[in-house]
């Protein structure tokens, strides 16, 4: 069966009798969005301050550099859930909501797989409860109102040639990547060169998931730099613009945890979802926060592989927030490390030990950021295909072993929470027994040509950076006000080095930072190492051809 | 107090409590979106047809021609269903959806005003239940898949030149109306011009309004016309690029009729809301069609005056769904009929009855129209303001009663339903004693010049209509496939000319149609005459600038 036929036949129980029934949440505090899906009033989740201590375990899965061959990190992160809660362990599983965009395009649903997955499946993978729209609404509000802005006599003296705010749409659209607006007279404002990103990569994506409360998240939407005057230099606010109120109104739903089940009926908190290569790459910290408040354990993905999914994760989010992993998973799979040794996409199914061997060292060197430099007790998870030879698996066990770490092959996607008990029984070993000493990276009161030079030596194995002089200046000249931020990575998720093709766990490269992004109200600095696309395209023949839906409304084509 | 006062301080129900109260809708029919929205299932809505045999009388409520001084359409189908509700006729009303990005520009929301509101007021003028974000993200996904269609090789000879198929967005941004698009070089597609409407002017929007079913919405889907192939005359139609059944999935829940609550606990269908201007400006086919099987009465509206919403309301709506309204509500103040009467927009709150009886000829030419060009029973309803003097009222109602019609003053803003107890008995008078005699303007089988010519002439009051050489062959070419199709006639909506000053009843002018829009999804032809914005802007100071949220998540300056 396919995933979408797998969550259709999912017995799902009313999301508001679940959220009773597990957690005791009272049913007035809970938005209903038809029968299966919820938002968690922010009233409650301030409420559970009081009574709960959260103490909750927070366990961060993360993977190895990502392949086509596929890795199932949120495949992962359901079926842990699951099974902890099958072994006593009250567990809730954070996980990003999907974009639309790319659903019609190559990538297919973004709720699991298998028999470890999310529901209403077609639900989550469309418009969920609509928090992306009013994402795109509130940028595009902002948007609307700079031009507007300018167009009634530029009051605030923003220089039109360098507007940094560019506008948003959650489709693929290569077409809107690089536009001219204002054209045909007058009547429509001042020509000047613009673009579109999608919603995923707006900075009020990102700012949405790293408010912990209205007034946080208002705050940080005044803050946003659209551009700057013709000065070149002061910056222009959002706040500048009186912007910021509207666009939090818009986001008065949005910023709601949202609550839906696994196939096994156990509870997620499905909340944000920022683009994993411009921006954080993690779900919101209120949809974090309260599943450490109501659960023994709240288990989290970041996007892509360790060295940016869990580097931003832990040096971005945990800072922001205070929040600390008790473990940390690292999903790897026979096939794609046998792609990292080198194998073809179309040989992957066929047993090689060698390629195994060589492409280990992917997985290696992510351990060894996550235990190493971030001082986090790890457990390494393979996630089993059909065609993994039982020489294969037991190879990458006693591989992965020898480094001291547990390995466990588990079976998730075809068994749901049954087939990764004994993973769930590793982590509950290594949560409960080693205090983690959890360290950053690095401090933020370093200069920022600093942090951007310790993560690529440190995470990526380089031996430096680089940047043009352009760049080179445009950091000299935020550090002296805004010195004191995290970086965002913006990398190539296919290697460690910006060459998408270098596999395995390249070393002793340069990294080449193309380009500075202040996101001010997001609070981090983009690094941009190589080319970063912000605007997917469709495939020749998009998904979007084969998705269907009948006269009963149900949906088809979606995987 | 303000409107989003009144309505803040409603005592709302429960929604699925109040369905099943009032009409006995089960609960396991309702997807609720919140406590205080919900939308219906198609399934009980099909049901009903075997139970019922749809013997609710239907009552549109149209207007005089607008004015800046305001007449109250929507307070007054609010306030006669309140009041029907009163009088022992279980009443439904059918509301359009409010587009949101208007909200943030000049004409805050559209909901009702004073104590004649649905609500909950903030979230069904923001984001409501996601049905005009689902219409938007339709739209763009087809837009996207003809500009990727043409990137990787353009199989079906789209000629890029002659492509009708613009972007939408729900925000007021005029620097979008005219834009160039695929800039960047080969990666980001093919340069060509392009333009963003507003969602509510999606052909797709007048399709789900029009639609009857799933079947029904995807086949009309697949019927838009794109633009033309290289030879100039073969169109390329949604289904030729395999669009349709991706955007009927992503229009899933958007065609269930949303049900709300009017500050008096009376249902209210709120649902679908296609520009007034561009397209027919009623709602769905769908929310009358369950309000008439559910309801005693069902009272709708439609956009503008009489001349546009009630004409594109009985030509093309009632046509499409077999309808046929039992009596017509005209609305008009004592201030409107002043503003026709040539008084400025400052001194409306002073008594003059000179210029109300100047003003009249408005109200008698729309009064006309439904009378003896449709054959429709009607009363006119005066929207009662603070200022109205008593002499001014009494002087409208002697010349309305002097042409046999009946004019009740109603003070449903001010008191509710209480107000508005007169209108209701008129109202149930004329409908359950008078046989309507419900005629067309004319006959779909005329020429579509000659259609239009009709609207013009017996509608407006015009001599004649005259188009360029252009205009005329784009006619003639379209006549031999499409010539069935009824009209749907964009024109000021403040005028029966198409000069937007020339107030009162022009007579005797000619209507110039500048433009012919086929739309063969939606099954109309649009005749534009004049300049028609498809986009609007902002003003200098937009309402966004106040509209703000506090800490409680409570909306303030959305009026």
């Amino acid at each position: 069966m396919s995933d979408i036929e797998i969550a259709q036949n999912a017995k799902m129980k009313p999301i508001i009798n679940l959220a009773e029934e597990k957690f005791g949440i009272p049913a007035e505090h809970l938005d209903p969005y038809g029968h299966y899906k919820a938002k968690l009033s922010l009233e409650y989740v301030d409420s559970l301050s009081h009574q709960h201590n959260g103490e909750g375990k927070l366990i961060l899965v993360t993977a190895i550099s990502p392949t086509p061959a596929g890795e199932g990190k949120t495949t992962t992160t359901v079926g842990l859930g699951d099974a902890l809660n099958r072994i006593g362990k009250k567990t809730i599983m954070c996980l990003r909501e999907p974009s639309l965009g790319p659903c019609f395009g190559m990538k297919g649903g973004a709720a699991g797989g298998g028999y470890a997955q999310v529901v209403p499946m077609e639900d989550i993978n469309l418009h969920f409860t609509g928090d992306f729209h009013a994402i795109g609404v509130a940028h595009n509000l902002l948007s609307a109102m700079i031009d507007n802005h300018i167009n009634h006599g530029n009051a605030l003296d923003i220089d039109p040639r360098r507007i940094k705010w560019k506008r948003v749409v959650d489709m693929n659209d290569r077409a809107l990547r690089n536009i001219t607006i204002g054209q045909g007279g007058p009547a429509n404002g001042y020509l000047r060169e613009d673009g579109y990103d999608i919603v995923v990569a707006s900075e009020v994506m990102a700012i949405l998931c790293l408010a912990t409360n209205r007034a946080d998240l208002k705050e940080r939407l005044g803050r946003i730099i659209i551009g700057y005057k013709t000065d070149r230099v002061t910056p222009v606010y959002a706040s500048d613009l009186k912007a910021h109120g509207a666009m939090a109104a818009l986001l008065k739903d949005a910023i709601k945890p949202n609550i839906v089940q696994t196939l096994e009926n156990n509870i997620a908190i499905v909340h944000g979802g920022p683009f994993a290569n411009i921006a954080h790459g993690c779900n919101s910290v209120t949809a974090t926060q309260t599943a450490l408040k109501l659960a023994d354990y709240a288990v989290t993905e970041a996007g892509f592989g360790a060295d940016l999914g869990a580097e931003k994760f832990l040096n971005i989010k945990c800072r922001s927030a205070k929040l600390a992993p008790s473990a940390v998973v690292i999903v790897a799979t026979v096939r794609a490390l046998k792609f990292h040794g080198g194998v073809e996409r179309d040989h992957l199914n066929q047993e090689n030990l060698e390629a195994l061997e060589n492409g280990f060292e992917n997985l290696e060197r992510h351990l060894y950021n996550v235990t190493e430099n971030f001082k986090l007790p790890a457990v390494v998870c393979v996630n089993h295909f059909t065609y993994d030879s039982d020489d294969e698996t037991a190879l990458l066990v006693k591989k992965v072993e020898a480094l001291g770490v547990k390995c466990i092959i588990s079976k998730h996607w075809a068994e749901g929470g049954a087939g990764a008990e004994e993973l769930a029984h590793a982590v509950v070993e290594i949560a409960e027994s080693r205090e983690p000493g959890f360290e950053y990276l690095y401090d933020t009161d370093m200069p920022l040509w600093d942090k951007i030079e310790t993560i690529a030596t440190r995470m990526y194995g380089a031996k430096s950076i680089s940047a043009s002089a352009k760049v080179k200046a445009e950091i000299a000249r935020i550090q002296p006000q805004y010195g004191n931020l995290p970086i965002c990575m913006a990398k190539t998720q296919m290697s460690f080095s910006t060459d998408p093709t270098a596999k395995g766990a390249p070393s002793g490269h340069i990294v080449e930072i193309s380009d500075i992004k202040l996101e001010n109200g997001a609070g981090f600095i983009v690094a941009i190492a190589g080319d970063m696309m912000t605007m997917p395209g469709l495939p020749k023949v998009p998904t979007a051809e084969r998705i269907d839906i009948d006269d009963a409304g149900v949906i088809t084509g979606l995987f």
